[in-house]
């Protein structure tokens, strides 16, 4: 199988302004990740066309050795002297430099040192781009590890229902479901879970606090593992003891928004499609009560490009993996928002989460 | 008392070129977390002579108007048009920006939408190092929230010494940390927990493995709770069962090592001063084995500016809050850390660590 680094010299184009290019500089912590398989807090990914490096400080060099795929590891004192070395070494005219993430900081280092050994440094969204594409589809050992993160995942859900119980507090049923994950086996989680009940849940990014959870409340439970360097994501709202007719129908309105889009989704077709197709739901019954996007893809970063936004024109490809996850918030008094990951397909998509989605009252 | 955004203020410039400074936009998470006590994803903190204001998108509206202090909230649908108005409301002419975690494209963006009103944007560290310097000093309701901080990792380190035991993996004893703390109050860890044990604990960022822990073995545990926003940092390395020689050696020459660098911390001296106190009883005995510095500032973030290092030339203050961490690495034998913060005082420091830290052997 092609090497990272090999996959990213054929997406990279051959030249550029005129001159070939020869060598990337990756700084981004998920870029650095996906291209060396080792995560740590001091990394640079140099990328020529006979070798990948893995530059990282004294602090990380022993574990960077052991674990690093496909690199070469150096362990640095100064940095720029260690990418200078390599530029001799490689002879290097014309090296390209992430944009996204790289902070003007860096790019003066870096501007002064391909300037200082007359080389041209690139600093368009070249690399970037190259490397959002070929995260945004994964190959079946990434799917693996994102169904593994997953099946955490529904079983801390599966955990979770029996001790949701009126007088517990948000926050210690988020711990809850947080210790099952590690306990069995997750590095982390994918993201601050969050767990909000009641008019808490109109935050759809609210925090678990003190608020305990009462009869008649939704609870919001927005959950993911990270396993092996990948995420979950999975969105679930329950009732606890009984709901009201009006948190009934917007259930059901976000159900029926959810399954409508996953029903579109396909490879081929423009991201905005799938969102169109829940929002259309939404909107009809909830006008603005759905103010964020209905998906986004995930792997070694919780968001990923693309997105199933009302702007999204990229097209869906086979092997993407994105999560459909429509809401509704209704400020002062209940959010509800139901969310899965699918792996999409040629003909359709293959739903990678398995807990029940049917209303639950607990 | 001053808002920090009067602080601020007063330690900017009145002038950047020729052009009176009347605003300064900052992206980072850290200032904004500092400048509106409230975290979030999405998040930019807009300073002006008149108000300040906290940009953040549909997400985060409601709770940011709930817990943002001393600044008005703006809920944006696009980030460069909720500035414009800001920009035009308040007649800016001449705008700072944070430079050191500015990215290219932020910059490209920001740098459009000030050229398209006429106002002259401010790229450099000016910015960066007036927050930098704020935050390097803290006031008491500051350390207050440090020292609660600490005191959940003391409890940890009380609650995990009985449970060392053989057979248990480093990622058992890293999580059973982790749950203590956060079952007892704390928001999060404040950096992932280091448990590293025999040969590993050369390694001095290693990650907790499936490694057991054995008789004999040193154990190192770099732990530090996250509360209110504020982190604690502390490293014991303890014994299991038995230790050689050597082990006591090595132990006992970083515990003086430590000790005589405490000793020599107060306001008003060059943070090198410290490193070296610690450096030269280490090089001393094992040259070359201790490969970090000596310790860091920290508050909102686990590492701030200034640095104990040997090339960091800032001069302490009172009230600054930093680590003092000195260690020995011997590859494919084992490692010793001890680390304890201390609040800088006109005189000395008071230590804000309370676990024991000499030798342990459980």
């Amino acid at each position: 199988m092609a090497t990272v680094s090999e996959r990213l010299w054929r997406a990279l184009p051959a030249t550029a302004g005129d001159v070939p290019v020869d060598g990337a500089v990756l700084t981004s912590a998920a870029n650095c990740r996906y291209l060396s398989g080792f995560a740590s807090s001091a990394h640079t990914v140099f990328v020529t066309k006979e070798e990948t490096y893995f530059l990282t400080d004294f602090r990380y060099g022993e574990a960077a050795r052991k674990h690093c795929k496909d690199c070469r590891v150096v362990t640095y004192q100064r940095l720029e002297k260690s990418m200078e070395e390599i530029i001799r070494r490689h002879e290097l005219k014309n090296v390209l430099f992430e944009r996204q993430t790289m902070t003007l900081a860096d790019a003066d280092r870096f501007g002064k040192l391909c300037q200082g050994l007359g080389v041209n440094a690139v600093w368009d969204n070249t690399l970037d781009e190259a490397m959002q594409s070929i995260r945004s589809v994964k190959n079946p050992a990434e799917v693996e590890k994102i169904k593994a993160a997953q099946a955490l995942t529904d079983g801390a859900f599966e955990h979770i229902l029996p001790r949701l119980q009126a007088g517990k507090t948000e926050r210690e049923i988020a711990l809850e479901i947080e210790f099952f994950m590690r306990k069995n086996g997750a590095d982390g989680v994918a993201f601050d879970l969050i767990v909000v009940s009641g008019a808490n849940g109109s935050q759809c990014h609210g925090v678990p606090g003190e608020k305990t959870l009462k009869r008649g409340d939704f609870i919001t439970m927005d959950t993911g593992a990270l396993l092996d360097g990948y995420h979950s994501d999975m969105t679930r709202t329950v009732a606890l003891g009984s709901v009201s007719e009006e948190q009934e129908k917007v259930y059901n309105t976000v159900l029926q928004a959810q399954l409508a889009a996953i029903q579109t989704v396909r490879a081929g077709i423009h991201c905005h499609v799938v969102d169109r197709a829940a929002r259309d739901i939404i909107d009809r019954e909830y006008p603005r009560t759905f103010g964020h996007t209905t998906g986004h893809s995930l792997g070694v970063e919780i968001h990923e490009w693309p997105y199933f936004g009302p702007a999204c024109e990229a097209m869906t490809r086979p092997g993407m993996v994105m999560t459909v996850e429509p809401g509704i918030y209704l400020e002062g008094k209940f959010g509800v928002r139901i969310e899965d990951m699918v792996l999409i397909t040629e003909t359709g998509c293959e739903n990678l989460t398995h807990s029940p989605k049917e209303l639950i009252i607990v």
